[in-house]
């Protein structure tokens, strides 16, 4: 028994609440090291004859990684309180750990063990329920539709007559949107994720130069309002990006600084190091990345604070907006996202908010900050094993199990998973064009937990290398769309919305990942109903045993809707190469 | 390389600002597996040719537990940004490990390294600088000094006359502990922390029944502002108990909602689970423990926030008290002791925010919450090799480790050290009556990392088993009282505070565990200076030989203040049984 691999630490992944009653409590064990944990656990106050009163529950393994056994157990104190230690067996050995370490007996003593205190409401992570079912559709305004071109800007191109460059304009804008709110309906999305709309200088308005205004070239606040109410209409929510990590050049409070240097009053809302302010040879300001035209915001700063605050508030407040997406929110104080929390949550406790975190975040998915991140990780592992075949079925599994054992189950739930997004290559260009695996990847994605979103373009197979070139018009040309990818997501958005199991109801489990070694495999179950996936991911045929037994159970082909027929001498399924199976037992 | 056994994953422990300036990381690896670890660093955005540029660092083995090693390195990033991965090596075998797990090469690709996104100043763990070099004197009212007789509650006993019951009064109040600053002056202590003083039933007031007003037993608003002034005086500061958990019985709101039931205004200020409120057979509410006489406040609901809130900053804005020590601190939300932090900080910046936590308490020591909690840890692992003697200095110097590395630096540096309270049996008798190795137990405190308190009446080797035998009126016949031993503590306290090295400015790393059989020994250094602190924990005398080169150095018995010399044939260090030195280099 490999005491060093053993791992837990109360709070985050490993002991958090998932509800107001209910507890889930994780353990990390070596990968095939030990046959069985059980959970010990008691109230803390719980005493007879000076001695602590505990219980026993066996936990169940719930996934493997590469070096890892995940053990898993749910539990409801009575009291809201917990101390609690593990049973840890193989081959008639057994060990107690606790928060004291590893013991040969467990020891009646509270002190001995780990403590969840108590389970406060307040404390409990909760992303609005609406997400888990939303699929999203990222539109990148300026590329999407040209739907007036009386608000063009200078130089606009004609719709889609070049390739896309740092700085050219095609002249999307929201009536534009509005006019094609039809196809989204027609695929089926159930929400919008807008990357900026405010008055920007550059064609993608990361670089802001006022919160409170609609860049021009997009349309004015009433024809906002016109869209979010026809969005609203259609079922669908709206969310917009928030960049507050930075501003832009053009900021009248930085071209303040520019202009009076330390006589501004806006002095301290940036990060300036030494007066006077230059952008040549290199910045003497703190900045996003090393862009002298993207300012760091001071949001330590309580004017900063309260400017960035109002804007949270106001576009929620005055337009209903669904959700923020906050630009670069690893970089901003995590005080700044408590406090932000609370005022937009204030006004619509419901509102998601949605950091855009490359990285591990748990620490900002403890339930005071964001309710959910962009799964980078979940995107990275996808292209790896669909796009680049750079890593086996198994590693891919491997992979998943590592990042989902990463958060809570109500993290994973609202995950925002992506594929690809206006700072990536599209997925077609990542599959090197290949429509099957890029099907391959819709069909993994739209049946996996976590809330889908779809880059706008992705359905009717464009392609495009990385920024600019992920960043081409939309094509409405629908000779030159390919309808059959289009109705392919369309039938996965439309089997996942029909599916509570695969929206939200059924928790994941992945298939060992030794399984099988051209397929992955995994189960969404709510312990009545289950769904099996099986994805090929090879060229090659493959033939598929169900791990479980199903004799008793009618099965459905949840893509055809049809009951499935097993051949009763060979009951294995097939699966040409690049292919999928999605059951319902 | 057991790569199971390591662990990183980014703030926490693991990866901390120290200070505006300066990250902290630390990895875990199996003990004695890795030769050398080195921190591969740079900034995020720091790309040349399409490859992410990085630096290497070699890390410093900061400590060993039973299972494992910890390597640390500090570091400034230029831009207070930072990805990092790790190289470990041994025996010629190198792996990279980083966020995605293990691999045979560094990959250049920040994406595959651990993130810590920017160094916010707002999110730095931050305790008062004060607080390191107090020496803190712990009080229970009732129990110091009987100073005015005529506010005496109703059938209060003659001072010492028989044992404390849970129910027995002997008068102690403020005037009590004002005529007796003196002594505390005396003893050189800098800090009193009062257990509760606000209006209430018991002995103990930790059932309060007001928390705006002062209990009469003890004074009045005079009388207090008078012992806070006269402690300011002297340089003392003082903290008061906050117990927000639970009120008690008699506290009106909950009198109104037995009395009154659902239709009472303050219903929602408990949880209460159903109505007509009961107590017995089993209250049918939240209690602190399973004590009906304590019923859990909702700090959730707005009204009781606030009231709380404002209790916070009342005795902060004015009677200017230093600390707030809040009782029972795990088991009320985390969004509530944010708030509360916020509030009392923003009137007195430098407040010390103590919370009662008798567990791993990482997750409210991330700087938005408490500023130090009571290190019970330290405690438990005091008593096992002082006074109970039931681990050997091996263990004791391994579980140390242990607990240090549960935490930043700076924590440790603010924690709460104490080795016995009203809430446990008395340290002297603990130590079975022992002074000598009662001795060795304060000597160790009083020269460790941290911030020391000294329960009333140990200094005068008071003894008592556990609640309520270790609340006796304090013994005020000098004859009675071990004057030795105070010289004993006095001195202690003297050296610490003439030496920053003790107090604050040394790191403390203790000489491996396997170092000496019958000592452990351990250093404090800012580099320059460095002071050895040897303790001969077993009965029989010790020969220890000092770790390091010191022959060009001239070396101060710090205990006695005179050089110490060697004896050049035999330099190693004699130690009797139970004794120590306090060597300076």
């Amino acid at each position: 028994m490999l005491n060093e691999a053993v791992y837990h630490r109360p709070k985050d992944n490993y002991a958090y609440a998932c509800t107001e009653s209910e507890l889930h409590i994780m353990i990390r064990t070596k990968k095939n090291d030990i046959e069985q944990v059980n959970l010990l656990h008691g109230d803390p106050f719980d005493w007879a004859d000076g001695k602590w009163l505990f219980q026993s529950k066996p936990m169940i393994l719930k996934g493997s990684d590469s070096l890892f056994d995940y053990w898993f157990a749910e539990i409801s104190p009575p009291y809201r309180r917990l101390r609690y230690g593990f049973i840890l067996e193989d081959g008639g050995e057994s060990v107690f750990y606790g928060e004291k370490g590893f013991f040969e007996e467990p020891i009646h003593d509270t002190g001995y063990y780990f403590c969840f205190p108590f389970l406060n409401k307040a404390d409990i992570f909760k992303a609005p329920e609406w997400v888990k079912e939303t699929v999203w559709y990222q539109i990148f305004p300026e590329r999407f539709a040209n739907g007036d071109p009386s608000i063009n800007p200078e130089g606009t191109l004609p719709w889609g007559s070049t390739d896309p460059t740092p700085e050219n304009f095609f002249g999307g804008d929201f009536e534009g949107v509005i006019s094609h709110l039809d196809h989204l309906n027609e695929l089926g999305i159930t929400g919008i994720y807008f990357t900026p709309i405010f008055k920007a200088f550059s064609n993608h308005k990361y670089d802001t130069i006022d919160y409170m205004e609609i860049d021009p070239q997009f349309g004015d606040k009433k024809t906002f309002k016109k869209l979010i109410d026809a969005c609203h209409e259609r079922g669908i929510k709206v969310m917009l990006d928030a960049v507050f990590n930075h501003s832009g050049y053009y900021f009248p409070p930085f071209q303040d600084v520019l202009e009076k240097g330390e006589a501004s009053d806006y002095k301290d809302w940036f990060h300036i190091h030494e007066f006077p302010v230059q952008t040549e040879p290199k910045a003497n300001y703190d900045t996003f990345a090393f862009t002298p035209f993207m300012p760091k915001l001071n949001t330590e700063n309580q004017a900063v604070k309260e400017y960035l605050l109002e804007v949270g508030r106001y576009w929620v407040r005055e337009f209903d907006i669904d959700g923020w997406r906050l630009d670069v929110a690893n970089e901003v104080d995590h005080a700044f996202w408590r406090d932000f929390r609370k005022e937009v949550k204030a006004i619509k406790p419901d509102l998601y908010i949605l950091g855009e975190i490359w990285h591990d975040s748990m620490p900002w998915l403890r339930g005071d900050q964001f309710d959910a991140v962009m799964n980078y990780p979940f995107t990275t592992n996808v292209l790896n094993l669909f796009a680049k075949q750079s890593i086996t079925p198994a590693e891919f599994t491997e992979n998943m199990v590592s990042v989902m054992n990463m958060y809570p189950k109500p993290v994973n739930e609202a995950a925002f998973n992506l594929v690809d997004s206006h700072d990536t290559p599209r997925i077609l260009t990542e599959c090197s064009g290949d429509v099957m695996r890029m099907k391959q990847v819709y069909t993994f994605m739209l049946t996996f937990e976590g809330t889908p979103c779809i880059y706008y373009g992705d359905e009717i197979g464009m392609t495009g290398v990385h920024d600019p070139g992920c960043r081409k018009c939309m094509e409405w040309d629908s000779e030159k769309q390919d309808r059959d990818l289009f109705s392919h997501i369309q039938k996965l958005i439309k089997i996942r919305c029909s599916q509570p199991l695969l929206a939200n109801e059924g928790t994941l489990s992945f298939l060992p990942a030794d399984y099988h070694k051209q397929c992955i495999a995994y189960t969404r179950s709510n312990g009545s109903e289950t769904i099996l996936v099986i994805l090929n991911t090879s060229d090659s045929e493959a033939a598929f045993t169900i791990p479980f037994d199903f004799t008793d159970k009618s099965v459905t082909d949840v893509w055809d809707g049809k009951p499935y027929e097993f051949n009763e001498k060979d009951p294995s399924i097939k699966l040409d190469g690049y292919s999928f199976r999605i059951l319902k037992f």
